[in-house]
Formats: structure tokens, sequence, C-alpha cells
């Protein structure tokens, strides 16, 4: 579908506008989880996130059939600075062994029954240097936030967005540090494996991207123009997507988080249709899930982007609405109830 | 197969006798992973499970493709003391229910794609009260052990015990009671919803098992034979059959920590082919978890017994395979690595 939105003010207007989730199916799920053959909340969060699923679709016993995860592709001006260990060549690359087949979120998606689609962003013409001026001007962000939003397949029951891009996690800090105060060093992190010197030149391209960007603090949508990127602003766009189409969504690790905070501090209640699919091992995740009122789902260290994290948080969905709609009550299984 | 055992002391003998991991499979496992196409180590603990996994199965690339879960069922004579939130028939009713597939293990499996035995041990014949003296014989426990030692297929590629048991939870704290020390007030905890006075009786039932079966203290099988019940030692030796299989295991919550804890206490090492699926609400599991020092996988909230959280483990586990397994190279793929 073509994006309703045509510049930042109608992008936040559309936030503004977004519907919230059925309250009827909400009720009628938990009516139907209170007669299940288990002891009440004996399968604890997989009923809460039965029940969440239940509202956001409009459907008492619904299942999860139809998993989509796009991985976006971006490169940064700030990657110049040093601030990644691997080179921005990588980001290309990686997005060639996507589509080969070769790459975690491949095997994840196969393994959760999800599709998976990639898209990369003018990865030949990297974002600006945040850490001297924005990122993006409010067209490109436009732009970003659109293909994000195109991306999304109404059809889906499930969304989940990864992300690819050399120097992200430095453009996910600076985004937290924007919105949530606090020093650079709080919010950067070793991301695919910088040595102490590198945190350190990490917290001080943050720095000096605040200092260049002070429109961004606090703002949602100037932070994620101003120093985010490409990925992130299209992740943006589909999790703003998939609320209008009434598809939840996880959350993935840091820099998609960081992305998703831009919506919630943008429009409070943004991310109400998402769930945070793990906690990263990347320093900064923890946080920023904090700053947004999340709890995640996993907690396996894993640091790796793509999505990887929440795709595996699907299998995890997938099981509590089959729990939810494909048990039996105790009135169908004549079995005794404990009250 | 027939067990190999006849009495408690021969399957001492055999846990003694059990083989470890294959270190080569170990080595070239641990080579392929650094070779994946990831920042090393960015996939957190999936990249500790594939390696473990692919030692006990002898195999540097494995997957998993034909995990069984089996959920034994027992009734304790220690019922009748009320000590819980529902009636002993309740056993039976669920073993049917989950014959039927109306069970929350049932939706679990086949969200999993795990085939699911359900083995019901002489429901019409509870064990002994144990707060009066040995739940069983030893002709008991070693017929309860052989049952679950002969379900194990040998073709699995991974294991899961469940259990279905009316006052189990008792049975468990006063397992960990006899084991690990401390009051019964560490131990017991709300199993099915037991209201305050309910905790306050199991506690004290748990202190009376402990007066009267001396012989359990820190003796694992004894544990098993005087505390615990048919459908804990048939999980006992169900563990230790998967072990002699090369089959790596799943272990589930409170109750199924408790019967894997005999095993550990008989015999140090005995649960090296296994890891802990999940945190369960029920409260004693966090510290029976520490006491074997297994870190589990997810911590959900769940407290339903079943194998259920090791059933929807049984997914973090697949994936970790096919990432390892599945995954290319940087040479195969590419892409410039970070060294």
């Amino acid at each position: 579908m073509t994006q309703p939105f045509s510049s930042l003010a109608e992008f936040q207007a559309l936030l503004e506008q977004a519907g919230g989730p059925d309250g009827s199916a909400i009720e009628a799920a938990q009516d139907r989880d209170s007669h299940l053959t288990k002891p009440p909340g004996a399968l604890g969060r997989l009923e809460d996130l039965a029940i969440w699923y239940a509202g956001w679709r409009g459907d008492a016993a619904p299942r999860i059939e139809n998993p989509q995860v796009v991985v976006f592709a971006g490169n940064h001006g700030v990657a110049a600075r040093g601030v990644s260990a691997f080179p921005a060549e990588v980001t290309a690359q990686m997005v060639l062994n996507f589509q080969h087949g070769g790459a975690a979120i491949n095997q994840l998606c196969a393994s959760v029954g999800a599709s998976l689609d990639v898209i990369a962003l003018d990865l030949d013409t990297p974002t600006a240097d945040f850490s001297a001026g924005p990122a993006m001007s409010e067209a490109e962000t436009v732009s970003a936030l659109a293909t994000g939003w195109k991306a999304v397949d109404p059809a889906a029951d499930l969304f989940v967005a990864g992300e690819m891009g050399i120097g992200n996690t430095t453009s996910g800090a600076a985004i937290c540090t924007a919105l949530f105060g606090g020093s650079a060093a709080d919010w950067v992190g070793r991301g695919t494996g910088v040595d102490d010197a590198g945190l350190t030149l990490k917290a001080q391209v943050v720095v000096e991207g605040l200092a260049a960007n002070p429109q961004a603090k606090g703002n949602g949508l100037e932070a994620l123009r101003c120093l985010g990127g490409r990925e992130l602003a299209a992740m943006a766009g589909a999790i703003a997507a998939a609320r209008f189409h009434k598809i939840p969504v996880i959350i993935d690790g840091f820099i998609c988080t960081a992305a998703a905070a831009c919506l919630e501090t943008a429009c409070k209640g943004a991310l109400d249709h998402a769930v945070a699919g793990h906690q990263s091992r990347e320093a900064g995740h923890v946080q920023v899930l904090q700053e947004i009122g999340k709890e995640p789902l996993l907690s396996l260290g894993l640091r790796l982007g793509e999505g990887s994290g929440a795709a595996l948080a699907i299998g995890v969905l997938k099981a509590a609405l089959d729990c939810h709609s494909g048990m039996a009550t105790f009135a169908q299984a004549g079995v005794a109830d404990g009250g």
C-alpha cells in the first residue's frame, strides 16, 4: 500500500490516530483462558501473551500462521569514524548472505516458520556522518519510513523488523542518549565486538552527535532523522504500519528498540501492539527496554541484530496461542477444576 | 529395550558407568561455530547449546528432527493429607485429557514438532503416604525406574520427561529438603494453587516425611524411593536411559528437577547431558536449579508441569542447531570477517 504520509508531521499525526485493541476480544479471551484445563495462571506469561494478541487481532481464539520478518539494511556515514569492528562493505555482503540463505536470520525464520524479506536501502549512499550534523534530511527520512511502511504484508499475523548496518549500534546509542539522557558511555556497547578503545571512540562520537544535533533531544522523530539511519527509520515505519493493520509486533534488540523508542517518544502508547522479544547483551538494551516499559521474553545473550532475537521469540508467541486456542476446557475434557 | 538393572544398587552402578560427550565432535563444532557469518559469540547461549548438543550426539553439525516428550503420571498417598488444591481423581482425568489431545503439553508438542507419549503408572494404587514411612518399596521404585528407562525411544534426538500427579509438588519439596537441607518452608510452594494454610500444611507434611524417612537424607536414590513417587522415579529412569542412548535431555520444572537431582546426588555428573528448560514460578525451583548447577533457558512464569516448560524450550534448542548447522561460513558467503 502507498504510505499515507508525505512529511514527518503527517507521520506524527498518523501515530496519534492509531487505534487500540478490541476490548470484547480481550474479554472473550480472558474468559476462555479461565476455563482451560490447567490451574489458573499456570502457563504464566504465555496466558498474558495470548490475551494481548487476541485483543490486537480482534479474535478470542486466534493462531499465528503467517509471521513475517523483514530485515532492513542501511549504511551509515558515521562508520567512517571507525566505530565498528567490521568494514562498511560488510553491510552489502551480508545482504547477499541473507538473499542466499546463509545468515542466522534465515535459519531462525525457517525454524519458526516465518517468511523473510530483505530490503536494502540505498547502500551506495550512506547517511551523513551524524557527528557533524543531521544523518538524514526530512525527505530521506520520510522515504525510509515509507519503505518500511510498505514492506509490511497486510496478510501477516505477526511482524518482526530486523536490521543490518555497519555502525548502527553507535546510531542506536546516540538516539537513546538523545531521548533518555544519561551519558553517552551509559548507552554505547561493543556492537560487533569493538575493544575498549573502540568503546571510548563510540562514546566520543555520540557526544559529538548530540552537540551537532540539539534538535534531537527528547524528540522521537528528530532523533530518528538526525541520529538514526535509513534502516532504523524503515523499522519505525514498519512497526507503525503493523499497528495500522492490527498486526502485533515483536521488537528485536538494541537497534530495533532504539528505532521503536522514537515512535514511543513521538506518541505515548505507539508500541502498545508490540512486545520485546529478547534482552540483548548489547550494553544499552536493558535500559532502553525499561524506558519503553517492555519486559523481554527471552534472555539468551544474543547480540546479533538481523531480527534474530525477535524471530526466536516467534516460537514462544506461537506456542502461547497454540495453547490458548487449542486446549480443552474443563467441561470439554471432563476434568474437575480446582474451585 | 529391557532395563539393564534389577535393583537400586545395579541402577547406581549404571549411573557410574555412563559415558561422556565426544570430545572431537565438540572441537569440530567449536571450529565450525568460529567460521559462521556472525560476530564471535553474537548468538550467545545458542552457540554454547549447539556445541554442547553436538558433543553428546557425536556430530559436529547435527539437527534436531525427532524430539520425544513422555509424560509420566502417578498417584501419591500423601495427597490424602490435603496438600493439593485439586482432588486426586484429577491425575487420571488429566491422563485422559493428554490422550485426547486437550492439554497444554499436547499443544506445545505440536507447536515444536515433538512426539508425545503418555504413561500412567498404577494410578489405582497410590504410593504410600511418605509422611508415615517410605512411599515405595525398592521393587516398586525399580519397576518405575524401568518404566521410564524403557519409555525412551532410542531413535529420538532430544528427550523431555514431564509429569502429572496430584500431590507431587509436596513430594518434590520433600526430596529437595532431604537432598539439600534447609527448612521445609524453603522448598514448598503453591503447586496448583494452595492458599497460605495449604502452604503451612505442605511444610508440616514435609517435616513429618523427613522424620519418618531418615535414610533419605543426602541419598539420591533413597530420597527418590522414600519421598518420591512412581512418576518421579520414571522420569529419573528415563533421563538416565537418554544418557545411555546419547540423547540430550531438557529438564522441566520443579518436580522433574527434583527427580533429576536424585540422579545428580547419586552420581555427580549424571545430568551432564541435560540442560534446564525453564525456571518455574514454583517456589523451590530456582534453588534446586542452583544446587544442580543448571541455568534455565526460559523464565516465563510457568508452573504447570506436564513437561510444558521443557517442551517450549525444544524450540530454542532446535533453533540453536538450525543456526549452527545451517548458516554459511564467512568463506562460503564471501563476507569479510572482523579479524
